[in-house]
């Protein structure tokens, strides 16, 4: 069954091309210490069997600490490799025959660029959404333009499922997507194009519990 | 249910990029209309939505003429398009866990370029191999070297389970493949390249009844 309540507080999407030459495993494991929450697997690039094993590796070193790793795009690596769950772009497979095949065994994650997106995803049953781009990001550049604040403040009032922000987040532009109501932020290059990835997710999570407790008194 | 008796006598493998600028769905058209018994859609370069797109029109156009579609790879795609099996390589995800996910709802073929890999697959229930490349081949120049016939000969010695050549057939190079005890070929650009897909696949299919029909006299 899948884990219900999934901490999206401090969401690394992996990219091994702009990790500096360091391996996803080392990324993830120095991001695991500077306090991640939930980690997506992403490879565009390898072989099935590559991204398969990679996937099988991070499965085992995160489910001893209950961080869920989500598996991008292939279902079918998700489910040979017992992630958590798959997330899902809109050019990736369908939300409804992704879930057809899945029942309710995994986490599906959508990608939205629109309220549109954001609604037909809640209504198909994500169990949550990925609002991007929030900023202009160098790291997808083939993605629509920015939503900006205000695009996510729509998005979030548009649904009620968990909702991440993406895209050109960092440690000086995550307070008010956090202040807009984002259960978290998903970051890249924040993480994985950091000279010490650990200590930059540090600092990330510090800031991110800084404003919720702020918000909270 | 799968298929089970599936006929792979001559079993077209698609390629967009070989040919020459028509739809992959114009080629298994033709192809149909001229003979062949098995398609295998392969796309190493669309997204994941096109991909599936593709393989849900072409399950609907061969359904009904109870003419097999495999999917080369993707399982997941293969389960959301309701394909009749999938096809993996020694790169793509193992056939154990493949199994484990599609039980026996769907036939899975293997690509073997040794004994070893034929023995394997059909000790760990593949339905099928394909072994590969037969002859040097440029539609995939990264493959071993040819097996030739003497290698074909050993795998077909060492395993029981329908088994097809694939790698540099065409109607000159196939008389040597049936003869020795293939249930079939698998060819790339001998149909997708071709001037004329739909006269050249029944040119194919004509030659490998006429060995057949001169080999059970």
């Amino acid at each position: 069954m899948r884990i219900r309540n999934i901490d999206l507080s401090l969401y690394l999407v992996t990219d091994r091309s702009l990790s500096r030459g360091r391996s996803t495993f080392e990324i993830v494991k120095a991001a695991v210490q500077g306090g991640v929450t939930c980690v997506q697997l992403r490879d565009k690039k390898s072989s099935t069997r590559q991204f398969l094993q990679e996937a099988m590796s991070l499965r085992d070193f995160l489910k001893s600490l209950k961080i869920p790793l989500i598996i991008n795009d292939r279902l079918d690596i998700a489910m040979a490799a017992e992630a958590d769950g798959v997330h899902l772009g809109q050019d990736d497979l369908p939300l409804k025959l992704a879930r057809k095949i899945v029942k309710e065994k995994m986490i599906i994650g959508i990608s939205v660029e629109s309220v549109d997106d954001a609604v037909k995803a809640q209504t198909q049953g994500a169990d949550y959404v990925s609002a991007s781009p929030i900023y202009s990001t160098p790291t997808k550049p083939d993605t629509a333009p920015p939503l900006g604040l205000a695009g996510l403040i729509q998005i979030r009032n548009a649904v009620t499922i968990p909702l991440v922000g993406i895209g050109g987040i960092h440690l000086n532009t995550l307070e008010p997507v956090i202040r807009h109501g984002a259960n978290g932020i998903a970051v890249v290059s924040a993480i994985v194009s950091a000279v010490d990835p650990e200590a930059e997710t540090r600092k990330l999570k510090q800031a991110i519990l800084t404003i919720r407790n702020a918000e909270s008194q």
